[in-house]
């Protein structure tokens, strides 16, 4: 008995190391899942002032765990042979006068909800979407799938499940914050342009690729590099004369992707119903800032 | 001493109870820093087999925290009125028409290092910066700051800030998945782009707002936004015949947010070296992947 209410201490001594043990353990797995080498970054950076009184968010992350910081599109000299580069040169009138053109025409473009059921011709999305995948991506590694939905029947699933989740959103998870925007959300909920749109575009992001030996391989920067081709891919609709809206579906992205049957590997980032504006389409009358406003010239 | 043998063990569970108490606070910390809701949005999610089996990173986090799914520009019906809209409309064959020429200049986009010195018209620029403007944002913030550097002396702090983390980077940063890449990681430490070409576009996401009360106004889905007017940057770039490199900088974004003298709510997304391509520029020959490669249609 004595011998026992020795050991007692050491026993809990030793509980207390494996309890502690086991909660470092999740945190790594929490942090590598995302970024293999956030720990090692921000360990070495937290000495430095300037890391401390930033924020401290993925960029942060995902800078700490990159490969390289330049997107030269797939620099890998033992793979590629370096070419002479020739590009289109304009005279400076040609350049301002394209440059005011490109401006016009993407300052027509609108986020609209109103969609028309009209078809749209298959071939000009395929150039959209040829044209979304020219955009650089974190070591070439192009982590980016395109679904175009057209098939009525899957349009209305995914309208359900959104739909559906929408509902959970305001049923469990909405915050004392979300209050007051109660009736925004209820007008949100019905999505009939799911059905309507001609097609839908869900835009998947690879979080990381498979290697020949069936390891991880992280894709750095994949959400940057996703959304930076679809903003090519909003210019894309808009020299078309199409219209979408911009949305990010609260949580549906997981059972989106198994009703879609993408791999594990990609994560939904964005869902635009795609086609022309409707007769009756309408938008908000709202201004968008001014050039002092966004701009700083140094 | 036998009272206290008999109290160590409690004393030791005590000791145990409060080192998974400070585990558990710091794990809290971690999340909540990055995304208000998240806590919320997963303990909702958990038991949800689809959200388990997917990848948990950001875009779930906030997607979680988000206001609304929909980017509809500034849909604030106390704010706005709506009006009708009009779109320009384009028969069939000229939508075709636009949509391979779009495509083709786009597909003429590289990432070039190799900048010419020669001056760029301020003007060009602006318009520029006025497309990426254009971008849809989460509930219409805008929430980028585009800070254009010609100045030569903050060219060159740039520059000196940027190889001295890259130096960083190469001494104390890289695990040994990094070996390999050494070679590689030596060529990109020096940055001869950043004090030559015209000008640097660092583009910064502001990861909160201020409100008039002085609160801070959390910016749902701003990389995302950011990052998709950083695209539609790169095609009015393109546009006007103008060349860049995608570059994230590691590390560095809050030394340049103080060389910069950007607020504590900014933070560094992108490092974009602008002008004409060098005489002698080179890009490696890299292809893209095929349509099918990167669409699914159903």
């Amino acid at each position: 008995m004595a011998l026992l209410s020795v050991l007692t201490p050491v026993l809990a001594l030793v509980l207390c190391l494996v309890i502690g043990f086991l909660f470092l353990r999740s945190r790594d797995a929490e942090t590598t899942s995302r970024a293999p080498a956030q720990t090692k970054g921000t360990s070495k950076t937290d000495f430095r002032p300037w890391v401390d009184q930033d924020l401290l968010d993925d960029t942060e992350i995902t800078a700490a765990g990159g490969d390289e910081d330049e997107w030269v599109d797939g620099d890998d000299d033992e793979e590629f042979a370096h070419v002479p580069y020739s590009h289109p040169r304009y005279p400076e009138e040609t350049m301002l006068q394209r440059s005011d053109n490109f401006y016009s025409l993407m300052n027509q473009r609108r986020s609209v909800r109103f969609i028309s059921s009209e078809p749209v011709s298959r071939k000009v999305i395929d150039n959209i979407i040829l044209t979304a995948g020219t955009a650089p991506s974190g070591a070439h590694t192009e982590p980016w799938s395109f679904v175009v939905v057209s098939d009525p029947k899957t349009k209305h699933q995914i309208r359900l499940i959104v739909e559906e989740e929408e509902e959970v959103n305001y049923h469990q998870r909405m915050g004392d914050k979300w209050v007051n925007d109660l009736s925004k959300l209820r007008t949100n909920w019905i999505k009939e342009y799911l059905d309507v749109a001609p097609y839908l575009i869900l835009i998947f992001k690879q979080a990381y690729g498979i290697l020949p030996n069936g390891k991880k391989k992280t894709h750095y920067y994949n959400e940057i590099s996703v959304s930076i081709s679809c903003g090519i891919l909003l210019a894309a609709l808009q020299n078309a004369g199409l219209v979408t809206v911009t949305s990010t579906p609260l949580n549906c992205g997981p059972q989106l992707r198994l009703l879609l049957k993408r791999p594990a590997n990609e994560k939904l980032l964005l869902l635009l119903p795609v086609g022309y504006p409707a007769a009756d389409a309408t938008v908000p009358d709202l201004k968008r800032k001014h050039l002092d406003d966004i701009m700083v010239h140094i």
